[in-house]
């Protein structure tokens, strides 16, 4: 089992360990960590900044792009903000140990399914440093333990949020190989890892699509995944033209890099006239580069020409596809076809139309009169958020605590026999 | 996609569709297509049990053994009780549609989750060929998809079984494609199948180690499976003696084949005077052959003598390992060690022994006073069981309806925006 890398099994194996005795440590124990990690970097500040900026130099300098830059960066505001997010994750109820479906079968055997922690979890990331710091939080609160790898760009920081992590852990009375950090693991090393069945209980990759291919590729443990976020927007001819407008914009230009931005917008061939070209005239106001079908640009002159290869990509930029469609079916065999099952939204106003839509589309999320921004843990009440799943085993959509944990069915008798 | 198994590959396409057409459907024309199939199988009892017949000689033939040529066979008795399952499925509530969770948001947002199924399942299995019947009715019970292979061994009673589901779909108004059932699917096509990550949503395998390892490894879908069951039964020191007598003889002999029968009796140390000789007697009437621990036989003359392989091993026959531990301490960490996660149970009178038994065990189900035997989705109230699940990923213990459905995140705003 452990040929090639006895360090790192021998490390996981310390993980597993932890993840039994994390399985049965009290609530009060596992927010004690989430305290003394939110006081470590709160006191830490400026060492956590200083080891980000030789990181930021270090990918300035090798040639990284801007946007990469960006997402690797933290200062005094996103650090504020991942602190902030520690004290919520205190105040959120104990996802652990509440018994559900509690009843009493006719022959008096009484059956309930506890909830219970789902044991050591692998969360692979990229570039955003404070990443590992978020799942590390969402792990304890729930009762995992987690061996994380971070992306090699944030290396130092990385380093120093283990450091606080392990010193948190011990302020809180919990096992050292509850939370391992390894930002130096190899590919090799990393391919080892997810290949252990029987230690990792599930993986979890951030990412991009590259990463987590090779993730899903290479795992012989369950993954819980999205590859990406081809995400619709089908204005239908009773959507009123503001809100579809601001939904279009929103969905589009809030933050065009995440995977619930909006990518294609599928317009009702009788809103051609009103909507379509102010909701373009906002766009291109925006810096939006649109590339639209026939249909479209006879209407609104100007506009780039949708080739077959716009419809179904992520661009993750200031780019967007737009379709006419006839009516709702075609916009709903659109989606079907090209949708990746992360995202779907309809405007309208024809209570009939929202409910169709909110039936038959099948996404993590289906949403009526609200921007695709929307699909995020957080705003969805979650309160914290590990990744979205578009895969329908375990989890479809926004992951929070309670899809950190499984239930064990709890039985009592007096004796009771099978017939 | 289709490279070498096009026909095969086409199926599946079709049986996609299907999924897809199904998860509108309604509950009624769901329940029309269970009665359909029990109408004709009471109808076609005659060629079953002939096509049956031919199944079961054409093994005996071949020199299989008693236990597949038991498992394999059918009649009138088996039959009645296929149908009157399909009457139970038709009498459990539709599993779709309910909107779970639903909250309204600070903003005015409005969340649920809707409950839908998981869309195509590759369900696979061997000997007992009323397996493919049960699955077909629980998967369109919950608006699921499947494609089903049976094991060549019951060839003419699938075939049979296959032809009066696709009448039965063809009754009830659903496509054909909804289940397909394939029993002359050979090694190759299967692992072409099972590898159509994007067309199967999950797989659910059911017979022996060798099989479900053979489905675990060439799938590239989700595998929802249990390996073996190394069930133990932990008599306390304030165990009540019948009951522990009666727990360990039903646990072992009510039917040892099956993966909740008991493998390992764990004994404490103050019960070797009045329970352990009392139980040992029990059993030897029973026909079991026992090996046990040096203690154990100190006590007890005549046992057989447990070499470590005895332990952590699922013996399916009417053999027993037994050992004495010196508290439950021992007891945890002997199950921690060998068992397999499936069914761990305890006898006791003492409320805080039960108390943390149940808390720390890690298995899919954990027992009080109760047989192992009753670790079944029928005695737990599931209503019906498709398998049972090991693994902590989506299910963990039997699977019934709920195990095959998921949810979606379904919200409603009045154009909300992500600030």
């Amino acid at each position: 089992m452990s040929q090639g890398f006895p360090d790192l099994y021998q490390t996981m194996l310390r993980a597993k360990a932890a993840a039994n005795a994390l399985g049965a440590s009290g609530g009060k124990a596992r927010n004690d960590f989430l305290r003394a990690l939110s006081g470590l970097i709160e006191s830490g500040f400026g060492a956590v900044l200083a080891a980000n900026l030789r990181d930021v130099e270090k990918a300035r300098a090798g040639g990284s792009g801007q946007a990469l830059v960006d997402r690797l960066t933290l200062d005094e505001k996103r650090l504020r903000e991942l602190n902030a997010g520690l004290a919520a994750c205190v105040a959120l109820p104990d996802p652990l140990g509440r018994v559900e479906d509690l009843s009493t079968r006719p022959d008096g055997l009484v059956v309930g399914r506890r909830r219970i922690p789902l044991g050591l979890i692998g969360f692979i990331c990229e570039a955003r440093p404070g990443a590992v710091v978020e799942a590390a939080a969402m792990a304890i609160k729930s009762g995992n333990a987690l061996l994380a790898k971070p992306g090699r760009e944030s290396l130092e920081t990385s380093r120093l949020f283990g450091d606080l992590i392990a010193e948190a852990l011990g302020q809180a009375g919990l096992p050292p190989g509850a939370i391992t950090v390894l930002p130096d693991l190899g590919r090799e090393e990393l391919k080892f890892a997810i290949a252990q069945d029987g230690i990792l209980d599930l993986v979890i990759p951030r990412g991009g699509e590259g990463l987590i291919r090779f993730v899903a590729d290479n795992s012989k443990v369950p993954v819980l995944k999205h590859y990406k976020g081809v995400n619709h927007l089908y204005v239908d001819r009773l959507a009123e033209t503001g809100m579809a407008i601001g939904l279009t914009v929103n969905g589009k230009c809030n933050r065009p890099s995440t995977c619930n931005a909006l990518e294609c917008l599928l317009v009702h061939r009788e809103r051609l006239d009103d909507f379509l070209p102010a909701a373009v005239g906002a766009l291109l106001e925006k810096g939006v580069r649109i590339f639209a079908c026939e249909r479209a640009r006879a209407k609104v002159p100007g506009l780039g020409e949708a080739a077959e290869g716009h419809f179904g990509r992520e661009f993750l930029d200031l780019t967007l596809a737009v379709k006419v469609v006839d009516d709702m079916e075609e916009a709903l065999a659109h989606i079907l076809k090209y949708g990746s099952r992360h995202t779907e939204a309809i405007c309208t106003s024809d209570l009939g139309a929202a409910g169709d839509f909110l039936a038959r589309v099948d996404a993590s999320c289906v949403m009526v009169n609200a921007s695709t921004r929307l699909n995020d843990g957080g705003c969805l009440g979650l309160g914290a958020e590990i990744g979205i799943s578009t895969s329908k085993i375990h989890a479809y959509g926004p992951m929070g605590l309670r899809e950190l944990t499984t239930t064990k069915f709890v039985v009592t008798g007096r004796g009771h026999l099978r017939r």
